[in-house]
């Protein structure tokens, strides 16, 4: 079914408030020195508005990407999946945010929401997920309980948090380190749900709204933690696996890179700073034991102020 | 044409010893208290050292990798030009250097020298390459002098330097970037000169011994250089662009990673610390224009103590 007059456009608009959200937000944390700084662009493909903050003093590194874009032929990427659109006209819309926090204890995050429709169809994909590398089992547990009420609006919450939740799982993970990059979350695409577009849209902006409702809280009580050179040095051989699984894995990532994408945009999602060689050992053990094997966190027994579950 | 009895294991013999002398005198270069590390492993796959220097005090970061592997099917990686040994037994010996010194005047190098055999073939592959931050036309010349002076023993020198040099220039290429990741030197694959063993085998040699008598005096006059935060800045943003290469392009990197090879030895070619977002355009426009843009070092004047071409 097609999307009638002015879905798209109302969709797109309503990322704009989203982007201007976040940005207020997650600049708000560092203070008044802290602020993003807008690129628009336009090119061949359609317009967007990269938006940077680096070397904020809460935020290290964060990207809060919007882009609406549109061509003849249907990439590769789209239509695995949908061979009979291989080559049709498309367009797609989407917010595309990535925080690299300044405190090793607090986590990094990941936001992807976005529309495309080509031929006579649409679909809605995205998800966020968390990474942390010091893990904080609250943490873990509010961002899980927040992805579980995401999900609530399309139908059955477990049902559809348990498969968006084993998505995400399944996709952020480094097969040649045999890690998860972090804690997970949700992670959808292909969402029509027989043509349901207005429980589609509450859903996919409701992820974005449940990224900020769950993220700003965690970040709110983990950037002033205290940390010395050991933690940071710990931070940056973390950040490692997520620069490997951004260049190695991440479809996106790579797609744009390869399609001669606009690489400023591409990029804004790796950490500013990082470290190959050394990390320490046990530290590393403990989080991959602890936080990274994927669990059920809704399950967990929050202890009040621990580190460690 | 087979090799004769012993010709692999007198090649691979060989190799040990150039690792050998190779740590040596990059250790030598940081004084007393550098040291590698020598790491032995054994797999399904067969033998290897790899030996590293992390934290040095001229070295930031520096691996000197040995491998002897053998295995029932040649993998599809090393098969794409030669389809009638698809899967045939092989055996494969290399070494393989890189070296990210501390100074942000002293370029990064890469050496590869490795010996094939598969079926009734085999044949050599390698090179060597450069990757300088800021350039000076004195190390470009000295380096290129050298790669051609290594090609002699095959024959008409500028021809093979010729082919040679262009063949590292298309490899070692960002696309994505549009950009080199360094000044080259010479890469060769599937090098066998009509069987003639010992003419090739002394080439290759000579590439590990060309690396060498061409990087230690560079090394020696760029470690002692005075430089202050800007230039370690520029260091840590141009490292990004090796990562990026060796993580998207590089194909041996991406076959190690997707067919479960040895972490440690596969990814130890990563700079120790690196930085995206930010780096000193001015700079960065300079490196890319005088020294990256692909151009024949050997027909350069070189001013002495020139920075600049």
């Amino acid at each position: 079914m097609s999307l009638a007059a002015g879905q798209f456009e109302a969709f797109s608009e309503a990322l704009n408030r989203h982007q201007d959200d976040l940005c207020r937000d997650l600049a708000a944390l560092g203070g008044a020195g802290d602020a993003f700084e807008p690129d628009p662009w336009r090119s061949d493909l359609g317009v967007g508005e990269t938006r940077q903050l680096i070397g904020g003093a809460a935020l290290e590194r964060a990207a809060v990407n919007r882009s609406d874009v549109a061509g003849d032929a249907l990439p590769g990427a789209a239509t695995e999946h949908r061979p009979e659109l291989h080559g049709a006209a498309f367009r797609a819309t989407g917010l595309s945010v990535v925080v690299h926090p300044r405190n090793p204890h607090a986590p990094a995050a990941h936001l992807n929401v976005r529309l495309i429709t080509a031929g006579a169809r649409w679909w809605f994909g995205g998800g966020f997920d968390l990474t942390p590398c010091y893990g904080y089992v609250e943490d873990c547990v509010d961002w899980h309980r927040t992805a579980r009420q995401c999900c609530g609006v399309l139908g059955d919450a477990d049902t559809f948090y348990g498969s968006f939740k084993r998505a995400c799982d399944e996709y952020f993970h480094l097969p040649h380190r045999r890690e998860a990059r972090g804690i997970g979350g949700i992670f959808f695409d292909d969402l029509a749900l027989d043509g349901d577009f207005p429980r589609c849209q509450d859903f996919a902006l409701g992820v974005a709204a449940g990224f900020a409702r769950a993220y700003l809280p965690i970040l709110g009580r983990r950037i002033g933690s205290d940390y010395g050179e050991a933690e940071r040095a710990f931070q940056l051989h973390r950040r490692g696996r997520y620069v490997e699984f951004n260049l190695v894995h991440d479809r996106g990532t790579r797609f744009g890179l390869q399609s001669g994408g606009r690489i400023e945009s591409i990029l804004a999602s790796l950490p500013p700073e990082v470290r190959w060689g050394g990390g320490d050992r046990s530290e590393e053990e403990r989080l991959l034991r602890d936080f990274l094997a994927p669990r059920d966190w809704l399950a967990q027994e929050v202890r009040s102020g621990g580190a460690a579950p």
